[in-house]
């Protein structure tokens, strides 16, 4: 069963913070921003949890198994070893779509990103972890390397990357409420509804149709998302021996 | 004077890895890309230079004033403290697509990024630093936070914001040989040949018109990225006073 | 009930690592060592370990709650971002000293630390966590700071505070089997088996008498490092606010 | 020549912040200092400097050929990315023991280590590098594996090498005016004013009389630490192949 919670993880006041008192140099800003993703990708991760990086200064993860204690503790963690702090919400629904907009709204409500009073927001409510499930799609552009890397310029490699990620991600938003992200090289990672061989295969098309970029995918469940990637790059793998465009992989028995 | 050193920075084989034996977990993937990005960001940062993650496994720096022995030692600091190696190749250029082309050309002849035998590959030629110099155009969304951030699910201001970004940095590659980052936030760094006034007022016009999206812009120019990039950070810091959406910073004085 | 776990943490092969081919620079071994000893504290810290960095090749850590298979997946996790490996093994005793020595000749009987083909060895057997329990003992200097760091040469203050350290944990081994660590400014903890307040003020008094230091100590119990060293700095706290050398917490609540 | 410039590092405030408003998580705590140390050492170590840990909250650090532009730029670097700040007070002298005073005195003068009004001092004067230079000794233990890693319990084996670390350190410091830093596994690091032969061999065999323990020595001379530090390292290995327990290693050539 997929039942997806979400968490919106803000930095609190941070455009203001960049620029207070004077500009403060972007090597440190680049330096900070990545260093923070990674230490929320490792909290987050530890219980099973994804973090996607999109904007740094929002970040996007998945927690089912996550609770708000867990999250007050990451919270906490940033705070002590950080020169800024995090604002935490949580939204939970069947379409990932709905579970970030109640995440967001929930922030929204509290104040402004840049209302310097507004700070270490903690609010949602947290999923039963026994109703709930996540799915998640791993898709990779095939013959990347080949194609693309060892052809083109590394900046047009990465626009014709990206490019095919905007369709993607925009396919798989309108048409399945879906969030879909780009992790780095060639992959892209969707965080969907319930969705099943057919609905992958029309996404595919679609980007081939528009961008002129083929992908596979393989698809996995899980009780985390943890549990879910690994069983989707399981799947992706066995594309990547078969041939197969999409391959959805058995869900891990319990454990 | 304009004339850009750019490095190609690119993880040696990196898909295999890290698929080798079984697929790695996503969240240690995460957490290398991004922990080698600041490393890097750090490293280059030392001398005036900044890296941009791009793909994460293929990152593109800018390098003037860093000579071949410098990139030697970033190449061997990274070897003794990741489980990957990297390799780096320079290309000079007045047009920042130009230098990058000639680095990326560099490392295609020396084998694909998935050859397992081609590691550490360290080529081009650098540039004579007192015949160099770099712009750096630092654009951001105008009232970013109140019309998307406190506004839009966080998933729907990312896109909103790729989107602008797209659209510029397809207009200030195809327009001008300039190469666009996204920054995070709502901040887009362009390193950018010799560029006036109305350039980048067309650029602006550009994206308003094709994406709606209003941006501003602060230039710089320095000869180093870091100094040209402060310069164009307080550019910027003048256009959120007088409102401005164009402002071409003085070149800092010598130092 | 105290009945402690600990986990020796052993660099596979270091030595030799770190001079091949050639000596590899301080700095990145320096930096190596610093960060696989912050991110192994986060990944034990998760579930409530404490780790120390000892000889830093060398670590131990307190591991009550976590089983075989956390303890796999920290090694994994070094694994996929650090270029060495490391080696885990696990002992329990109702004396600390007792524990790790048995963690340790589970490594030494798999082979040497400088046998190249013994890597990431995975040993030991881990406790029942309902039948076991943690107590921490978190000395200070008193008044370090007034009598030491705002007096002495930093070379002289750091000799102090190490020749007060190292008297005390002979002291605690010695007579205890307690195992006591530096842990930064005047800071030492120590691992102990059950002990009261007359064994702490007899501690205290011995390295008064010895080495002229004056320490003062709070003691906590609980389920994990986390739960008795907090329960430990509290009662530490206590002591600063009474002017008291020694004070037990009260053991926290089941939560 | 020898003539050294020392940096004094000490976290502003430090031991009220960890309190603050109630005592922090130690692994926080414990990720925070050994990655602060990781940075400081990266940053000094660009320009051929070391830097020790030490306390943590109070490190050493030798720093030949950085200016006081360069102090301030790490000074800053940290306030842009750590939830705490640090003052760096710079020492010259011909004994290493004299500049550290040097730069200790500078810093208790601006006030106590726990004052919080006291923040980012920046004191003292650099060296001119064409009149400096620096030696240093690298030390570790005959057989350390063998004879301890691989026999003893983990904890014995850090109080031996630390018992043979105090008694070198002390010696080196009253006979020599040298400063003497354990530096991980069973290597130790002196910063030496310029020493010869026969004080190396009575150094070692100092040790060896009063706490048993074989040691070995690399010496080295250089415009940085770094420099004299690698010469000090490949003379070590000289002595690893032939035997010898004292190698000074020949000044590198200019470079």
């Amino acid at each position: 069963m997929v039942r997806t919670q979400l968490t919106l993880i803000q930095i609190d006041n941070y455009g203001p913070w960049t620029v207070t008192p004077h500009p403060r140099p972007e090597v440190d800003l680049q330096t900070l921003q990545s260093r923070l993703y990674a230490d929320l990708s490792q909290l987050v991760g530890r219980d099973g949890g994804y973090v996607f990086y999109t904007r740094f200064d929002n970040m996007i993860a998945v927690t089912n198994t996550l609770d708000m204690a867990d999250h007050e503790r990451i919270q906490s963690s940033v705070r002590n070893r950080y020169p800024v702090t995090i604002s935490l919400t949580v939204g939970v629904d069947d379409r990932p779509e709905g579970a970030l907009a109640g995440a967001t709204k929930q922030l929204q409500a509290a104040g402004s990103a840049q209302d310097g009073t507004r700070t270490e927001i903690l609010g949602g409510e947290v999923i039963d972890p026994t109703n709930a499930g996540v799915q998640i799609a791993h898709f990779d552009v095939n013959s990347a390397t080949e194609r693309y890397t060892d052809q083109l310029s590394a900046f047009e490699v990465y626009q014709q990357i990206n490019r095919g990620y905007v369709t993607l991600a925009g396919h798989m938003h309108d048409a399945h409420g879906a969030l879909t992200f780009f992790v780095g090289g060639d992959n892209v990672i969707a965080v969907t509804p319930d969705l099943n061989q057919p609905a992958f295969q029309d996404a595919i098309e679609h980007v081939q149709e528009i961008a002129d970029i083929d992908l596979k995918v393989g698809v996995g469940e899980g009780a985390t998302a943890t549990d879910a990637g690994m069983a989707a790059k399981e799947a992706l793998e066995h594309c990547r021996e078969t041939g197969d465009n999409v391959k959805l992989g058995a869900e891990p028995a319990a454990h």
